[in-house]
């Protein structure tokens, strides 16, 4: 059994998730600011973060997400899809901070179903986490979601990563909710769970009855729906909401053709959603704890580490 | 030859278009402030605007669009369709000004073609004003489109605004443009006519490919592309509208069966995107100003209006 003491990093746009390991063991966990809010450099960042954990003697750090990105501390280029554990192994990005060897996971990308390009940062991590956490993903053909800002849609085949299709459903979510005329004159403030819950599942039951084709024309009825029929604010964004997952859910479905079995990997919340639009759509998911995910991907990228790596000078 | 003079207005959320008539002839225009924009009341904006105005002795005027909000001067509450130009005039809403009596046009609501509800507000006056512009329109089943902040889709039959389709596309496309990080990342400043063109035609291209459902997906296409190919901003920028234009565009027609020839009522660099769209779609179109149609709508409103008026105490 490994012993070695390590740091993991999940390092994104808008939080920093750092944990101290000894094998498989959690020794500690701390956050910090996302690669999209520093006030220092992220080298000076991440070390003054793991400050004292230096004295438990970490042999290396692990660090995947928008750390990688071209705005991040160093640019880890995409890995180009099919890609397995391996792969993305063999193209970690390694570098010095202060003496301790700092490894950067690289991202992926691909053409996707559209025949476009495609890219994630992350995600490629928690991938491989489902399918250490869970063997049967690791034979055949298997597809995955990861719900989000940009909800990755994922095709893994023998445990490589084939194929992925990303929708920025959150984001066009959150521009709607905080900035359009649609949501600023919706009625009301409680955004209580029912509302929300209630309309979500409307939205998603609109999607169903006329295909995602008719997404901006039901987004409008959002509006109808507040000057005539007095539609409360909750249940408005829950509308929107069920709308978006809706659609990305059912243009995925006709694009993979039948959904089959989902694991869908992220923040529970957030996967209860798309697991209800997933049964509308005819399918079934599983859940995938996203934190749970991050660790086993960071261990299996890890494993074997010294092998491969791209030193910069 | 009606001689009278009369003041015509098009009160909008952003603008304000005010017109002196003397039967047809229009005397002289004035801009002000829209509805979503007022310092003071809508009563005393008004009043301030068309001072020295009353010295010709107006009889009346006559106001369209968001002036009849509830958030206007006074709510004119939605006519239901079918709505013919009587129908509409036998709602208008009779105020009055410091002594001049105002009229103000009411809006449309409708079930549309999705079953749900859907309204306008201001768009019912440029399509009373095409059909006044244009004769044949006035006869059998006409298919209109009004592009803009929340893009109308109207179905006439025998001069009567029988069916609408609302998509909040300019909406959309201003919250991508201005607060995504999609488009905040896009290098490059400029936006030359030329990229704007291109990405537009290549953004209905990739709709007429894979479907209207695609829309999400290929709004990532954006950031992708940005990431890979080095995408500049204007191109993205064209892209997008090229992506919303166009699924809008597809959706309509899928709803409405063959496009057929559309009346495209608006700003004539906004018509010319539809155009291009509806042409990739297998349809056609002709151009009605925007500025036109309003005028010619107001004209047919406003003669013999003094039939069935509803006058607030």
């Amino acid at each position: 059994m490994d012993s070695s003491v390590t740091i993991f990093g999940d390092w994104g746009t808008s939080r920093l998730r750092l944990f101290l390991r000894q094998g498989k063991m959690v020794l500690d966990r701390r956050d910090g600011p996302g690669i999209g809010s520093l006030s220092k450099s992220p080298c000076e960042t991440f070390l003054e973060l793991v400050g004292d954990w230096r004295e438990a003697g970490p042999s290396q750090a692990l660090l995947c997400g928008m750390v990688g990105s071209r705005n991040g501390w160093v640019e880890a280029p995409y890995a180009a899809c099919p890609a397995s554990a391996a792969d993305i192994r063999d193209r970690l990005i390694q570098i010095d901070a202060d003496g301790l060897p700092v490894a950067i996971v690289p991202g992926l990308s691909c053409r996707n179903a559209l025949g476009g390009p495609d890219v994630m940062r992350g995600e490629e991590t928690q991938i491989l986490g489902a399918l250490a956490l869970n063997a049967d993903l690791a034979k055949g053909r298997h597809l995955l979601a990861l719900p989000g800002t940009h909800t990755k849609w994922v095709v893994v085949d023998d445990g490589a990563i084939t194929s992925f299709l990303t929708a920025p459903v959150g984001e066009i979510y959150a521009l709607l909710r905080e900035h359009s005329i649609l949501a600023k004159a919706a009625p009301g403030d409680a955004e209580s769970a029912e509302g929300l819950a209630a309309g979500f599942t409307r939205g998603v039951a609109r999607i169903v009855e006329h295909g995602p084709g008719a997404l901006p024309h039901l987004i409008f009825e959002t509006r109808s729906r507040q000057l005539l029929d007095g539609l409360a604010k909750d249940e408005a964004m829950g509308f929107l909401s069920g709308l978006l997952i809706g659609a990305d859910t059912a243009t995925t479905s006709s694009w993979f053709g039948k959904l089959g079995q989902v694991s869908l990997i992220g923040a529970p919340a957030l996967s209860v959603l798309y697991a209800e639009a997933i049964t509308a759509h005819g399918g079934a998911s599983v859940p995938v704890d996203g934190d749970s995910a991050v660790l086993a991907g960071l261990t299996t990228l890890s494993s074997a580490q010294n092998s491969g790596v791209h030193v910069l000078a």
